[in-house]
């Protein structure tokens, strides 16, 4: 367990270097790194009709002309955004989440909501983000550009809670202030882990009781292949403390850039305390981006007005698409890996874009550059992501973006190399065995 | 002069809160408080072409089919954005400006470059921001936010070295860094004032030699009504201390959000440290927004291919309209305050968006309410964005939003305000010396 101090050897920053420089150097190779979403799905043809729906939703609601709705929809805007009411509608059908409108703000994507909260939160120097470990670069990365503290705990089975106290025992007796706690309940990145509902309830209560924020980011949530989906923990929430991420990223496309946060009513219980903050993260917003693109929201917006503010109907295809995804890189583990399960082993998500894969050896920086070098495959070390060395045995693998071909060739090449190195090693241990001095 | 402390009566957020307020709750008021571009100019019927035409460039570029290209730019995208080429040759035809696409990061608006220019450079408690008083809030308030030391300055008619040195001088005699110099040297807001290339080419060489970078904000320079352009400090810069930042916000429209910084190809004489500095602005961008919305990045792409790359001829009828606006602004302030001109004065700016007008009395918030309120006009108070008190009794006028009937009304309204307060003034004085006790 880390408490207060980063002590993960590879930063955000390198990471991103890290993950731009393999896809670029070896753009032949099959990607399991990467974790976007499929193209396959993107419908950019629809954007202009999205477009035209929601400016005349927004002249009707608004009382305005179609052309002075067009001329507002070019300006700056609200800072805040203008389809909140959609968002809020969204939530409800999709996530069984309750909240008004002006709880959410809309950022440019879910990335800078995260920003905007954690330096709305963490305004202290003794003030300390939480994470388990390992977690998404994204919260990371904030923390180390910022100066934030980071802390992290290795989370168990079915025992976040436990870690989690530990970690802010430890955290309290240095007398640092735990300020935040960051979590992707639903198919975590990079895991694919999926906390339970019991889970999510006692660390709310936890929380609560310690002033601690969870931002609780959910971009994979809508992508459940089987069994019943979890409360987001914000519906689970009777104490105003999580703090609700989403994205369209996942949904629609990424290059909207569209996210948003959403608040409690009454933020540990104060309606007052809730708008303050509110106003903070808009602020905040205003001196970085002013406002997200009234284009990219309009495209959502018109989307969102399509669908009947629902978007199960219109992720189906591609919750097919990556349950297939996921079902053929999980055969295709069992097939290579036939007759070393002993040793190599994984997790079977039941959503999301990763799955993790533990193998017999250290797989760091090295071991992923010669998978791409050598054996034209792009994985991502679990290490990277880690604030310990607790998951140096790790690999990430992102089956969302392949194409079914591609996931057979790739975990082909993948086990050839795990395969060839732990013969390698065997090798190595024969040798050091008969060659006494 | 300020030095090292921000001493304004009034912060950045709360000049953001008091012109959302008096907008929104005196809707029917003639606004000359809010800079925003005339809407009469956005062509929102043709970005669809623009992006048609864009995605055909791209796939060209790329080698990919015009599919392939539509599917990569509705995923995300890389950090520094994909316009850069264009953009270059765009502030070649425009400004002048010599530079080659790596030096070009692409961001949310012109604000999140001030934000990623200002968090790199700034990374120390010494560091200082210089700006002169008054200036832009979207600098003063990523200061605010971020606990960045502000010191300004005043700059009196062409001496704007003197009180730069001056302020140099004050910080390092108690041990500040000064860092970073902003300046709008084209049209400044609020002041609507020029630097000449002489002051340009001065106050680069004092920078240069202490160290200080220059954050050049150019958001006016294409709307220039008469005489000749000053060439951007970016094109004059010998020493590699200019940075500029750029948007498309005013040139094409504001729901873009398209902006940009350009480095030097050399940072203070070395190409190394320019590339690094370069990765750094890239990687807090990466942790801020990800990237700039393709889509808005086609729609720009597009639009500066179709005008082969020169905006000159699409701004062309809005430079028109803002001079006549200036005109009929500076032809209404001539009438309504004939007679008081040994009281009040104005500048009559070459170029850009804003004027500011000079009052015998001190005009703040609540002569800005009174306005708004009692006769029908919105203004802002120049000490808004001021840092020290020498701009109390004067104000700043947007003529670029307005329609002409609406200016002639609401100077007239304004003037009325004017030439009441002052008669009170009179009369109170009056009373005064006839009721002595």
């Amino acid at each position: 367990m880390g408490t207060g101090k980063n002590i993960s050897s590879f930063s955000s920053l390198e990471v991103m270097n890290f993950l731009n420089e393999i896809s670029s150097n070896f753009p032949k190779a099959v990607s399991f790194a990467s974790g976007r979403p499929s193209e396959r799905f993107f419908e950019s043809s629809t954007w202009f009709d999205a477009i035209s729906r929601f400016t005349a939703y927004f002249a009707d609601k608004n009382n305005i002309s179609v052309t002075r709705a067009n001329s507002l929809l070019a300006q700056y805007g609200k800072t805040n955004g203008i389809i909140s009411d959609l968002i809020s509608k969204h939530l409800l059908a999709d996530e069984s989440i309750k909240c008004q409108p002006d709880q959410i703000i809309v950022t440019v994507g879910c990335q800078e909501a995260i920003e905007l909260s954690v330096k709305s939160l963490c305004q202290d120097k003794n003030d300390v983000v939480i994470v388990r470990t390992p977690t998404y670069i994204g919260i990371t990365g904030v923390c180390e550009l910022n100066g934030i503290e980071l802390a992290s705990f290795k989370a168990e089975q079915n025992n976040t809670l436990d870690g989690l106290r530990a970690s802010v025992d430890a955290l309290e007796r240095c007398g640092k202030t735990p300020r935040v706690l960051y979590l992707i309940p639903e198919f975590d990145n990079p895991t694919g882990d999926v906390l339970s509902e019991q889970e999510r309830i006692e660390i709310i209560k936890f929380c609560a009781s310690k002033g601690i924020t969870i931002l609780e980011d959910n971009p994979y949530g809508m992508y459940r292949f089987e069994g019943i989906a979890n409360a987001p923990m914000f519906a689970l929430d009777e104490y105003g403390c999580v703090i609700y991420l989403g994205t369209f990223s996942k949904t629609i496309c990424p290059s909207l850039r569209v996210g948003f946060a959403v608040l409690p009513k009454k933020w540990f219980g104060c309606e007052l305390q809730a708008k303050k903050f509110y106003n903070e993260l808009s602020q905040r917003k205003s001196f970085i981006t002013v406002n997200t693109s009234q284009i990219s929201q309009g495209i959502v917006g018109g989307i969102l007005l399509r669908e009947e503010c629902s978007l199960t109907n219109l992720v189906a295809p591609a919750v097919d698409f990556y349950k297939v995804n996921r079902d053929t890189m999980l055969e295709c583990l069992e097939n290579e890996f036939a007759g070393h399960k002993e040793k190599i082993s994984w997790n079977t998500p039941s959503g999301g874009f990763f799955l993790s894969v533990y193998l017999p050896f250290k797989f760091k920086a090295e071991e992923a550059l010669i998978c791409a070098k050598d054996y034209g495959v792009l994985v991502m070390p679990l290490s990277f992501f880690a604030l310990d060395d607790s998951d140096d045995r790790n690999v990430r693998l992102a089956f969302s973006y392949a194409e079914i071909g591609e996931i057979r060739q790739g975990i082909r090449q993948f086990s050839e190399f795990v395969l060839n190195h732990m013969q390698a090693m065997e090798h190595e241990n024969d040798l050091s065995s008969t060659c006494e001095p």
